[in-house]
């Protein structure tokens, strides 16, 4: 049943992402295309999705929106990977964009799906104007200086440091835990939440968001490198604290199911029930990629 | 009259930066004001305010959308500076922003502004939201790939080979011409201008976009490096056409003129005298940096 939900709504995601018109003749509508369609589990506008439909709102009213989640992500991960930041040739199974295109237009492809990620989120909603104004306006504080863009500064400013838990948190609860909690805030927004719902939301994001974090660093350490898409043990290697390096294997584990608890402890107070939100903390627990 | 009108402006704009709740502590507020304290004419948030004023409107009604343009415009000269892009060590006179911060801090700065930009112009306003979310809109579209980065996209890929006019003027439409003319719609759209009146600005403002390209050239080629800030003569030693090197340097002149005039006249079938505009294109023309 969740497998079958997840399936649905990424199927919703592809679909949209399918038919934008966007030119296959023109160079940077390539470039933007080719790290967007390099799949994933599309987790954000999935996310947003599923936080509409807890609110009891039909999921495929506010899609666009939940596309703009998808290309903040991407035009992220594009950034990222850059030689002057963390220098990744690869990314899920496929060279990196820089790789493919080269640095200046992997920066322009970049620059183009965050700025059209917002042209995206104006498209026209059945909602009330001054909401979706609210949704922007938290998507760009997420996705800037103070969240996002911000987190992964200090990252880069961490390397190689002897970073403590409270320093790590903070990055990951900026670089990706800001994204995560936004998308979780705008389906809830969008899809005509309560005040209250959309706090319960918040909570559930923001150790869903850590959860996320913990696996990652565990999948890192002993994860399978094929099932990855890039080598294991690279954040050791490059000298970044990670949660097991911090509190051991067993003890990053505990930590993990500790927020996977709270999490879905977070959902308990919504007036309806919220099955796929619950497995979905699962899921992240147990994905082995 | 136009001077003190000009600063006037001006010191609207350095005023709102001036106050921007920025931690000075904080490393990525430091990247960003940086290149956005690095002074220049604030050309676009001033022909925003100017547009509105024109309608009939208080330019400070809209001042903080204003500041989003400057934003966008700035990010811009961040990521054009970079070694991958057109590799400029200065700009206005001062070390760019990767000389100064690295690389990887440089591509953040801009990403950090890009994304502010759109927080800003979400800061309410005293006009309808659904007003609001079409200024948004447009704005993202001429900052995104149909856009200024299509722009610089098709002008990186130009680099060193043989373009004719048209692909110039197309280059510089998108590059320089899109946000230019999204400002003054901004300022005519938010100022409550009339369709007439929005669309007599569209058209003031792309005459004047590509007198600035081709003011630019000249003063590339005949310019004086000190006031330019950076060495004059340095998109011929790029191997980049220009507007001198295509149509001769007094066919050049020519051709600015022809816009210059072009641009005035469009202002004529307003229904309110403009005289800060007409003005400001005879300044684009007489410009000396």
């Amino acid at each position: 049943m969740f497998k079958v939900k997840f399936q649905e709504y990424i199927d919703l995601v592809e679909a949209y992402l399918e038919q934008l018109p966007w030119n296959q003749d023109d160079f940077m509508c390539r470039t933007m295309h080719y790290s967007l369609a390099g799949g994933g589990k599309r987790v954000r506008p999935v996310l947003a999705l599923a936080a509409a439909e807890t609110v009891g709102s039909d999921p495929r009213r506010i899609l666009s929106a939940a596309i703009g989640l998808e290309m903040i992500h991407t035009y992220s991960l594009i950034h990222d990977d850059l030689p002057a930041m963390d220098n990744d040739d690869y990314r899920r199974g496929r060279l990196s964009n820089h790789m493919v295109f080269g640095e200046g237009n992997a920066i322009l492809a970049g620059d183009g799906l965050l700025t059209h990620a917002f042209e995206i989120l104006t498209e026209p909603l059945p909602v009330p104007p001054e909401k979706q104004l609210r949704v922007i306006r938290e998507v760009a504080a997420a996705a800037g200086y103070r969240g996002m863009v911000g987190g992964q500064a200090d990252d880069l400013a961490g390397e190689g440091k002897a970073l403590r838990l409270p320093e790590i948190e903070r990055i990951h609860r900026r670089k990706t835990g800001a994204l995560l909690t936004v998308s979780l805030r705008l389906g809830a927004i969008l899809g005509g939440g309560t005040a209250a719902e959309i706090e319960a939301l918040t909570a559930y994001a923001e150790h869903l968001g850590l959860a996320f974090q913990i696996k990652d660093d565990i999948l890192d350490q002993e994860g399978d490198s094929a099932a990855m898409g890039k080598p294991s043990g690279s954040d050791l290697r490059r000298g970044k604290a990670t949660y097991p390096s911090l509190m051991g294997l067993s003890g990053a584990k505990d930590y993990l199911r500790e927020h996977i608890v709270q999490a879905q402890a977070a959902l308990s107070v919504m007036p309806r029930p919220a099955p796929f939100l619950h497995e979905f903390a699962d899921f992240i627990e147990q994905r082995q990629c």
